[in-house]
């Protein structure tokens, strides 16, 4: 089959025809249907060398993923060949604390893992292929009616990261408070609809571009807010009383945002760090209102992507989808490395 | 002032001239907007004798009541004149542990607080007149813009009480889950608003009356079905994999309604009684799914109400409201009685 | 190897020897440590019969198992051979909502799951023999240091079901508050020692036996009561301002116990059911006190067991064991049903 | 009557004759029986000047009061007079979604409070006098049997402050979980037998101190541990599987412990700032685990005061005091600024 590998740090990928993949016992073969493009790719592609990561090259890219169950191995109880899954993508030790729980993106015994890196298209192979082999059928979830593999893929890492950093924060985003979210892009448009879809809070959206303000207002935000001077007070005079947000979802991550989101959070706020711009917050007893929680938060769990599917096929959220044949996969990155791309792009075998 | 009072047990309220209130240290008299008739009045009228509850006659109804701050007594640190307010109508002893917590519905030294009865209206003077005597400023809530008088009346108790029985289990109601929602009266339309508007829930409503199940389909009720034989099988067949109800909200509480709650609710559900149609649900460990939380709950939290007025001034949830003025109070109650009142009856000075 | 087999309804079972079983694709052989005989064990000789379960004869019994890994099937990810390992017991089919939370106990697909039955011991070969045949390795739980097999058999059903029940209440369970524990026996003694080890709440527990009442005043309860007339009374007394009982463990489960627990809870409390004695209680809106949660629970997940392992591995709760030899199994459950034993029978192969 | 006052910024304080206070609407006059000499009160006379806070000298000293209702205003509903009584020091304005659920430490409406400051002793007139005007009655936490105000008034902060870090973090401190302390001072020692009477977690103290490492151990911690190099190491191999901290409560607040803190907190942990040594904490994506939660804590509510009476009047936490009288209040304070004190000195009137 045909599949986009990485060969080496600091290149790019290519199409190269590799075996088709065969399940060992507990294994499961999918049939891919969409694989996503993430800007975490780029990284892979650009920034990393040897000896930064326990894992490198070679191995097919492609961490968000569905297609179809194509072959169980020996002992799979997975679902019946030819149903449509989603791949929940942290491939855990599926035995510690964190894996028992569904939540293997937090796995603390990566070592007990069935391969290196963090899944399929980190360090092992991922979508971006005819076929994806996965190693424990406990990783796909089935697709709900009115989903299929192409819409599903991305729901898998840019709706799922901004769904768990909004649902541990749903206690505090009770009706009478606000949320804001920090960035309208890949993640940040649908962190916008997913506070949306499951609560009644008011929603506050910052982000440099007027298109994707606009977009988020047409998506249910109530107030857009360009970054600057004066942001600040224009986010607190959105929320009831001047409070502050309650929760602020921070989708780049950078020092300006960070400090952004630290002036507008209320006391017994949270402050949660998505996007991996590489800010620093400093924090201490005076420098941050009285128990405002700040924290990073890293992809989702399987729980979780069961209750994005659901929400993806009432049409609750919306992710923006390109699709791109896999022959012209590069092009998908080239797209999304100039910032011409629209939503997601999504690699079609 | 004029005030409809019952002045005995088992006969009709009278409109009567009485002195107006005057605060005592702490107090403050409210100028009424709106006063909500409901159900329980009736039950005041023609059920309760001497003997069966701590307290009664004479008194003024009115237990659904917001205004506007019209004098403050010594030391009263209330909202300043003219604020309008709803008025939580729950008057506890304001020192016991659930007081401590604003859950004066659920006082648990009754002794202790300020009169006999459950607050203004039951037992002591409610707001069916042109003043309110609120014993202590804590339990007024300032409206939010937007929101008047007559439309917060009824919300401090045809919303508030049907908004704590879902609020209480919003952990259940994920993506995926189902809520269903047995009776769409006064209560029950406003619990169908309530859950679309604060979850991602998808929502059943069940009713004898087609109106009202159209109505609760037009305000996003998911599915409306009538009650008999086959509703079960119908209802679980609008749940996922038909594997139930993850929340029952009955707001009939009748024998026929409790049963057909148990037989849709599924393992690690919520069975909430909240109307007092007086039926009993036998519970046994092999006769209820496993872990399903059956309870009652009554009225709501300081807080809730709160939560409440937010959802109302945005326009999430909408009651219907007829106003009466308060000559003409004794037909609402009328019109109540017989059925042909349609939304609730606000009775304005 | 030897194997203690039902071979049909209603009848004794018998030592009979059988093949070693051999692991599957995934699945792992536990050399048997210890098997604890559950009251249970006996319902399944003496009361059921063809067609009232889905399951049946001939089968292994034992479902509280422990042991060491003895063989890897192909594909296991398991703890390595030799480790020694708690056996969660409840074998659901790992792909639904629960399963993939880890409560498998409350499995809703359970035609999904690797055989029938709830488990080994419960329609499949359980650990009443020399080897334990497991479907797989996800089930089982390294025992922290400092327990061993023996003593951590009962621990996976005898603790692990009060543990549950309790630890859905801790949030109910804060200073100030009280538990109740009815039935200080197989499972109640545990309940009051986990209620102690977790929380800070007061403990009363209420049994006929004089016995069982010392032995949980020794184990950490505050007051034993025994039940009859006055006893609802004299537990009240022992509540803090005589408001009640905010939590209720039934561990019996009786038409008295349960109007017993009804008549000591607080508004807003917790009555669980966790005994099978056949009662039941009717919920009614004022036949109970305002939003008690009345609900039974059933065994527990396998998060709850590696928690459940580590307080008895540090001695903060105690079992009382009596070891049985495979050979003498039988009277295991002789000694059982006449009441004779102390603490839990553990049949060591 | 006689008063400790702070009478200018940069001052000691001075005993004067000052009148006695008359309760006016709502108002209390509590008797003092003790009042806490606290480590922020040095911080009052030596490091504050004009214009650094919206209020100053002079009022009296004291935050940390009990004792017994002397004198009720008019229209106050308090315990009756003779009650012996905690005062919640923190006296926000009654009203806002703060207040409302009796978390009036994080007031956000301090300007409607009913005078400057952050309750008495601090802005206004606090305890170290013979009697406390307190603005409304629903500040008073009846003391429960067994405890006298002179033991009761360290517990409304020395005890609250840490009681409500600590409760907090309840659903992290699970039986397998650890939590550190850092600093076993006058909050920190106290912190570690909360810790021990409401959970089930491992606790491991900091402190440079070994006295305060040895009380600690007698007092139930499980591990102490020495600053320094090595430290962590040492602390995550007192944790199961070296994984590290679920739960660490800075009771110091400087860089160094919070470098120390961050070092050895797990995936998912609680990083609570308690102490205001002053230390910044520098957040960033891969700077800390994922997901753990960095905040600081202030006081606690009323609520939470009702349950470290509870604990304390049960003696499952016994803070240390050392009784002075009003006269020689001065004392107090030099002893603790000379580190001689040991535990809490608490002023006698």
């Amino acid at each position: 089959m045909r599949a986009l590998r990485l060969t080496a740090w600091k290149s790019d990928p290519e199409l190269v025809e590799v075996p088709d993949p065969e399940p060992g016992p507990g294994q499961v073969v999918v049939k891919v249907g969409g694989a996503g493009a993430c800007h975490s790719d780029l990284h892979l592609m650009r920034d990393f060398g040897p000896g930064l990561l326990s894992w490198g090259p070679p191995f097919t890219l492609g961490h968000e993923n569905a297609g179809w169950v194509h072959a169980l191995g020996p002992g799979a109880r997975g679902p019946e060949v030819g149903t449509p899954v989603a791949v929940h993508g942290a491939w855990g030790c599926g035995a510690c604390a964190r894996c028992r729980a569904g939540v293997e993106s937090y796995c603390e015994d990566p070592a007990g893992s069935p391969g290196p890196g963090g899944g399929g298209g980190l360090g092992q192979d991922g979508g971006m292929a005819e076929y994806l082999l996965v190693p424990d059928a406990r990783h796909l979830v089935p697709l709900p009616d009115g989903l299929d593999p192409v819409a599903a893929a991305p729901l898998t890492d840019a709706a799922l990261t901004p769904y768990h950093a909004v649902r541990r924060s749903w206690p505090k985003l009770t009706p009478g408070s606000t949320a804001v979210v920090i960035g309208a892009g890949g993640l940040g448009h649908l962190a916008v609809q997913i506070v949306k879809a499951t609560t009644a809070a008011r929603v506050v959206v910052v982000d440099v571009r007027q298109a994707a303000r606009d977009d988020a207002l047409a998506h249910g935000a109530d107030h857009a807010v360009a970054p600057g001077e004066g942001a600040a007070a224009e986010i607190r005079a959105g929320t009831p009383g001047g409070r502050g947000a309650d929760v602020v979802i921070d989708c780049v991550g950078s020092g300006d945002t960070l400090a952004l989101g630290v002036a507008v959070t209320r006391v017994l706020g949270d402050l949660t760090i998505v996007g991996i711009a590489g800010g620093t917050l400093p924090v201490s007893f005076f420098g941050v209102p009285y128990e405002v929680s700040v924290q990073t938060t890293y992809w989702g769990s399987r729980p979780e992507l069961a209750e994005v599917l659901d929400l993806a096929a009432r049409g609750l959220i919306a992710p923006r989808v390109t699709t791109i044949p896999l022959e012209r996969a590069g092009e998908a990155y080239r797209l999304l490395e100039s910032g011409e791309l629209v939503g997601r792009a999504v690699v079609t075998p």
